[in-house]
């Protein structure tokens, strides 16, 4: 067995073998060889084909057996019914990963998928990891070790760089390269990690923090594999100061079910993706070019604590430079559609600059298209990235860029950028040369103003706490393990971790008497009726006991009519409680994610148009705070219009309770929901909930 | 006098003279003459210069009185404050249009508006047309008549084609045209407007109706001028078959707030700005390069009439067909984002095509990433582009067309294309030669997946009809005819209109007996009381003859306190109405495009989240059908979970009623507001109500 290490045999392996390697040049087969030849490669490469004892020139082995020296990392590119046998003679050879090209697997479907599973589970007995299948490979733009088929490579020459790129699609993997290499981004690693069926994103993540040439990693994602691992490593990321990018497909339903028949993975929700990265830090552009272009600002500048931000104020302040006052425009336009907003210096500003031989406006948009030099654009430029009225700054530049880069990109090149400033550039015409000059001298340029718009944004964004796994909650003595819990046996589970449930009696159906004040609320309580409503097995405003009795017979009848197989455990009899809004807290264990909390609109307005926010769970009490500022309803409780405000630290405190669900020893909770959980001035007060255990 | 007409002496004169051409090959002003002379203009050429009389080593003229013969077209470069002088020499030289590059008027605010209005005046008063001031001037690539300054002229070869530009931002003309050019795109005319002081958008955009060498319209915007003329040059437009497409600033409320301080132009809405461009048929895109990009696909297919479109229902299917799953997923999700959905092919498609020996799937993205020959591609192109289950069909190239540019697109350069179903195509590497091949062969061919899915969504976005001036609406005997009206008298406007106000009876208020049945509501009637409730002017639910003395008696001293000024008409008595929901009838002359009236969410969730349809006023009926089915809150008396049906036909025809306001002779309604109106089972009722008069 090879000494190397697995990060360094997945990412840089010394001794490499290629097995499928093809004699015919026109064969993609026949690349890897090629391309390491060309780039320049040092280590060793071996192919192996069963026919040739001649690829390209140099000696091939007939088998992996026959091999004169170990190799760590083995690249197998034959029919995939082929593969499962050459498991052994790859762990023979010393290599500790096998990166499969082949396809033919998890993609076709379950046959697949099974074969898949079988292929794996050889692997890891002979001590193997595996990188596919359906891989187009990966590569080391630095050494030029690259074990791919990816017609990207085939340039004269690579741009060896700081970013480092993993997809979940090989295609997309080639077309970013090629547009990032036309614009002259250095590039470090590259990895399709194909059908993701043994090594993960979050373990190619994880070698690539480690890895001295990445200092930003790209993600191209279809959907959300081995997310605890993937959370470590971008744990790891963040600690490294390495920003994690990623462009994930599934923001619009139809999306994300095509990333999901696609790609064969569980159906999750691109909600609770969103928080996913946000809750560990991953900027998720929206913009396909986003994704490296905004490269330089993520590894130049540090993403300092969010402030805390007011609904209605503006998520960061821009300071907004221009020689051309419609294209600076197009840009502001999309930042306010995203929550940002250029502002106007103040009058302080203005009149240092006057000072300093330059008359500029209070507007929010500072045009200097006749009025300035070269040293008065770099010199206002310099004191913009040092005012601390301003969050970021953005240049828009005219024509210039077009027609005399050197000059136009000068001042943007010389002035000093302190480190807690982002700069951003958007170049209004076609002008590639004027892109590259700011990209070499490592200045954030976009292309296009929507780009450039959504950069700023995502720099920008909220970020969340990771969840923080507190002490385990005990599961309540004598309620069930698995299926349903009723609605009383909800509120019990509810209540043994701090939420305030509504005080309710369970009477048996044929001994009605009890203290609840009237008017009261009653309910046939049952495991096995999970929609009470449409049932007709709830009343409310019941005024006294006469009512009471004639109520719970016909909602007993009810029952017996409509859903004959319930088993009845009562009559949930719970008092009438008032309300200033209500709202719904759910609880979903995401099959990507893991556990997550809503908290969104009650009531049907909520139906109309989607008014939530979610989180990973458990969350802490800042988090939870948050939470409730993004739900527009309830606004309705916080000063509006003179309405009376709410008791929103004891919702913030329900919130956290009712997230400790993840926390539950004794039973998984695969989803809860309190609605409605009612909002008053003095607490809240969770009055119909229900869970659903594994 | 020349004797061109005033479109060809604005974009294709014969005869031009430049005033303030200068003999420094260096400066802006020199450009014209050079740029004439290197893209071989035929027509006649004058440089003015008041000391040389030599300019790029031709004849200069000191004046224009001074000149041979007549022209056409006088294009003014000398500072500011020279051009009113130089007006009637441009007169007597024959000019029919003056274009002044001159800065120094409107855009500097009201003393520099002040001097274009008399620009503007002195002009008209000697026959002239003026295009700007603060135009960077216009070009006719056909001919090499350029009149500009435009440094995207300085090319070595232009490329003449059939799309015209009109830009109220000098600098994003030149931005787009090179942007448009690096790709291939020719053009006929381009026109900056300047600060549109007199010649307008619509002007110019109805000489390029008539413009041979023009076959799609493109226009930047900041803002809206002179709405009538650009509404029947849309008009003209749209008889002729020439699509118009418009990138507008202004999405934003920050946007918005910018374009307009920067041009000066009046504050108007932009939602009423998307209307006005719904109703005359402007394609209006989200994306700067859509602009251009979508030009060959509005070019090439008509938009056909818009299905009325169920909510929840996809706007138009698109048929996918790929060699990149990654890459055409990255267009499908923002299509999702827009409304259009991907469609598989049915069952019988799918035979259809494995007849032809090729297999696909039933998926919503036609995957051939190893399967297809270039003839099958192609075949499978011509079958999608006359199948019936789809409106459109997307391709979506991936490495090939970046490796093998020709080969890459041949099928889809090849392919048969009928005349009624798009076809739209992403490259999903960087693939320039790819684009430039299908651009030459007039397929709508797109750099970014947003540009791509901002296209399609552009092209089958819904259209509304214009407003259909009908008969004018008389004011009714007895109403003021300007200022507030008060609620029982803009109860009785509506009324002659046609849309249906609850009953009331004005009472004096020493006069409290009425015939109105208990519980009643009771106001203050008043012309100069907006805020009824706010001032505790409103009581409602009142039970019985006393408690209504009662009410009245307290409102009328909260009146007599809080708005000692406001002259009481009396007290409204009105029944109780039910509802199952409240909306809003709002109506408002916009500034920039005139009468819009707008449906909206009734009650305090309508504050949380923007819920409204907006129109040109008046509609009918189909129009205000439409505007129902996009108002998020009518689902709910639309069949929504068992909830009972409203009267949607009666909302239709009261909005009819209502929009007629736009129609009224005798006064000139600014303002009116319908809040709430209330829709029930058997017809609607508005139950308050107020107007503002010019």
């Amino acid at each position: 067995m090879s000494s190397s290490s697995f990060a360094d045999a997945l990412l840089s392996p010394r001794a490499i073998a290629l097995v499928g390697a093809s004699g015919d040049a026109r064969k993609n087969t026949a690349r890897p060889l090629r391309f390491m030849r060309k780039h320049g490669y040092t280590g060793a490469i071996y192919s192996i084909n069963a026919v040739r004892a001649d690829i390209l020139g140099e000696r091939a082995y007939p088998s992996l057996a026959a091999l004169p020296g170990p190799v760590d990392h083995v690249f197998i590119m034959i029919p995939g019914d082929g593969v499962a046998a050459l498991l052994p003679e790859c762990a023979q050879a010393g290599a500790r990963v096998v990166t499969v090209y082949s396809d033919g697997f998890g993609e076709t479907g379950p046959d697949g998928l099974a074969r898949q599973a079988e292929l794996v589970r050889q692997a890891h007995e002979l001590g193997l990891r595996l990188l596919g299948p359906n891989s187009i490979g990966l590569a080391d733009l630095h050494s030029g070790g690259i074990l791919s088929v990816n017609a990207a490579f085939e340039a004269d020459t690579l741009l060896p760089g700081s970013i480092s790129l993993v997809s979940q699609s090989g295609s997309m993997m080639g077309s970013l390269l090629s547009r990032a290499a036309a614009r002259g981004f250095g590039f470090a690693k590259s990895v399709s990690v194909g059908n993701e069926s043994d090594i993960s994103v979050g373990e190619v993540l994880d070698a690539l923090v480690d890895d001295p040439d990445t200092k930003v990693i790209l993600l191209f994602l279809e959907t959300l594999r081995q997310a605890p691992t993937l959370a470590r490593a971008l744990g790891r990321a963040r600690a490294a100061g390495k920003p994690v990018i990623a462009y994930k497909l599934g923001r619009s339903e139809l999306g994300d079910a095509l990333a999901q028949s696609h790609t064969g993975a569980l159906a999750g929700n691109d909600a609770a993706v969103d928080a996913f990265m946000q809750a560990h830090g991953v900027m998720r552009v929206q913009h396909l070019e986003t994704l490296f272009e905004i490269a330089p600002l993520a590894a130049r500048y540090a993403r300092g604590p969010r402030r805390a931000v007011a609904p209605d104020e503006a998520v960061a302040r821009v300071a907004v430079i221009t020689t051309t006052g419609g294209g600076a425009a197009t840009v502001v336009d999309n930042l306010g559609l995203r929550g940002l907003a250029a502002v106007a210096p103040p009058p302080e500003f203005v009149r240092e600059i006057a000072e300093h031989g330059l008359k500029i406006r209070e507007t929010p948009v500072i045009d200097l298209t006749l009025a300035a030099t070269s040293a008065q654009y770099k010199m206002l430029l310099e004191a913009l990235l040092q005012a601390d009225w301003c969050d970021a700054v953005l240049s828009v530049v005219g024509s210039s860029a077009q027609f005399h880069p050197g000059l136009a990109v000068q001042p943007l090149l010389e002035a000093g950028k302190p480190a807690g400033k982002p700069l951003a550039v958007f170049l209004a015409p076609e002008a590639p040369e004027s892109l590259a000059l700011l990209q070499q001298g490592g200045i954030a340029a976009f292309r296009t103003p929507e780009a450039c718009a959504d950069a700023l944004a995502v720099f920008f964004a909220p970020e969340s706490l990771p969840p923080a796994p507190g002490e385990p909650a005990p599961w309540p003595d004598g309620l069930p393990r698995s299926g349903m819990l009723s609605e009383y046996q909800a509120g019990a589970l509810f209540r043994s971790l701090g939420v305030p449930v509504v005080q309710g009696r369970l009477l048996a159906p044929g001994r009605l008497d009890h203290d609840v004040p009237y008017p009261v609320v009653a309910k046939v309580c049952s495991r096995d009726l999970a929609h009470k409503t449409e049932l007709g097995a709830v009343r409310v405003g019941i005024r006294d006991a006469q009512a009471f009795e004639t109520a719970v017979r016909e909602m007993l009848d009810a029952v017996r009519q409509h859903a004959p197989q319930a088993a009845v455990d009562g009559v949930l009899v719970q008092p009438m409680e008032h309300r200033l809004i209500e709202l719904i807290l759910g609880y979903r264990h995401d099959p990507l994610v893991g556990p997550t909390v809503l908290l969104g609109a009650g009531g049907i307005a909520a139906e109309l148009a989607p008014d939530y926010a979610l989180r990973l769970a458990p969350v802490g009490l800042d988090e939870a705070r948050r939470m409730i500022l993004e739900v527009r309803q309830t606004r309705l409780v916080r000063g509006f219009r003179g309405l009376p405000e709410g008791d929103c630290e004891a919702l913030a405190a329900t919130i956290v309770a009712f997230s400790r669900l993840a926390l539950t020893a004794g039973a998984h909770v695969e989803e809860a929901e309190i609605n409605p959980l009612f909002v008053r001035a003095d607490g809240v007060v969770a009055v119909d909930g229900l869970v659903r255990l594994a």
